[in-house]
């Protein structure tokens, strides 16, 4: 039964919409240009790795009604997470796998959008076996939090045949109150690290 | 005649995409958050004041693909611009208004939505005249880039019945290249102010 | 007695070496280049005003040697606090003044440097009072983190025949340990007016 | 000669201060913390690898008055240049060293401090050297504006020994003038890495 509805056709569904249940979510202004730098089509297959609270594979499902989104999930709970928000919007194009990529991903059809968020350590790995599974010209974004990440994904997308990568640092801050005063509040940076696969490669 | 094709269900053309001839653009990153704030729906009245360039006009009436854009700007080889950059992406459904702020407001339908960019300096009569002309549920989001207009956008939309107000500042980087190396390049900082008028006041 | 000892000729004591008990501290960072646009020099009278915990009139009383540092703080406890941290540093050229600014600045000495911290909704008067305090050629250093305060400092500090004025927003985000990875913490943005009294007004 | 003096026991000349002669300048907040981070004492050796400008290794000169500051700077006009800027504020603590860290830094003395500006493509290297001729206790710090450097810094730090390792962000923005308008100009956002060897190692 869907309890809330996202009636528009741009992303940004508030923070506070989803279930976090202590999963980790990515915030509403990452999400949205982590989105927005997939370049989403109506239709075609997306995968979301390392779904999480399941917020941008939600939105992507929303956006791309005719499409199919794949949510890949190592953890039980946060898989059944995911359920559960995608049901408080009505989605009905999720399907979510538990289990852990890259193995996770055999099954899956090839697919259009990928996007990638937790790695547990693996990224590389996730990445070479993304790109197997991406079409030609499918897009890939991931997030990255820590140094680490940022620097293994901008390497090993070029390294994979990605072209037109972009790497970006996003630090946003929101005004809220404090006490009678209202400040700024400071998000953690996060990365956006996105790229195509080259046509004909 | 068409000689882009933006094929995405998102905002996000890239800033180079755009004719600039001299004329402030806003940047993709800070025009998708812009855009997603917003809260597009596939239909209704969009109006873009101080629309510089046209690329949120833009990326709002292919969003909006049943719904009409106007983009309000009063400089007239600005607006000559907005309609080159118009049909370069096949867009039919903008409407540009060569007139200065809040007057040219005017003989404008009711809207829905409202982008206010450029002020020139009229910044809370055009807060104003916007509120006048915002239905109800509507929604306006405000780009600052002076701590003058911000706060003026903060204190005007709370004093006109506007809830929700959420206010970002939002700062950029991109990997760019510099001779061999890659380097971070700072964007400026943007303001965002978003708002929406209260039903039933 | 001293239990603590920082023989340096910089400013940078790290934030966990002050005793907060409750009280906001003005962070490392922050406090170094608050102190640097100040430009100490070894003697001279300096005022912190809304000193909280008295980080930045500790490393002044450091820094300036040879001159007094009056830390001026409404709250009383928060005054105890003052000289048990500056006890704790073995600074003796500190003196705390319990009590409200602007009233508070009456019986002290003309000062070379003022810092101005906390304002409880009164910057406006503490900032014409600090000038009036303020020798030609001396400077002066607010800490904004509301946009109210940042207007209000940039306005006033230029009304009142300051010159040299600059305006900063200072975004600092350090890498801490969460579980096995080292992520990015942002800092809530913090902005600096400096300026300089004219000689000769 | 000496045309300027900066009679400050702080650091923070204005970038203006210096000639440039198109070598890169660290800016002056950057330049601050970076010297904070270093925790100067008024005594001791002090290297600054990469110097380009000067700008660090003339502060540092002045701050710590009865030390000895080598600039290492392949770059032999950027070496001069440094004596230009050196001799504008009355510098003569400071020695240019022209070659190519880490060859260069064979003959001199063992140092207290150490910044690493540029590195010219041999950071991992300049580092290890740097770390042989640090005194135990010793403070070292880099300043990084691509990824790789700061991955490297981060990880070749650790493995030398290094304690207390700070790695941080810094993004400044100033307000400058822009037409009748005054704007945010973001600056292009820098890391520093610092760290301080383990005494008894």
């Amino acid at each position: 039964m869907t309890d809330k509805t996202w009636g528009y056709v741009t992303p940004g569904i508030p923070d506070a919409w989803f279930e976090k249940n202590g999963v980790p979510l990515t915030r509403e202004e990452v999400r949205c240009l982590t989105i927005c730098k997939a370049r989403l089509q109506s239709t075609g297959v997306i995968y979301d790795i390392g779904a999480g609270t399941g917020s941008i594979a939600i939105e992507a499902a929303l956006l791309a009604g005719a499409g199919k989104v794949y949510a890949i999930e190592k953890n039980k709970r946060a898989g059944e997470l995911i359920l559960r928000n995608a049901g408080r919007f009505g989605v009905n194009n999720l399907h979510v796998v538990v289990g852990e990529a890259p193995e996770a991903l055999g099954g899956l059809p090839l697919a259009d959008r990928i996007f990638v968020g937790g790695s547990g350590g693996r990224l590389k790995e996730i990445l070479a076996a993304a790109a197997e599974k991406l079409r030609d010209g499918g897009r890939l974004v991931v997030n990255a939090v820590t140094i680490e990440t940022l620097a293994a994904s901008v390497q090993t997308l070029a390294a994979l045949g990605f072209g037109e990568i972009e790497t970006l640092c996003l630090n946003v801050a929101r005004i809220e109150p404090a006490g009678q005063a209202r400040v700024w509040k400071g998000m953690n940076p996060v990365y956006l690290v996105a790229g195509q696969l080259r046509n004909g490669m």
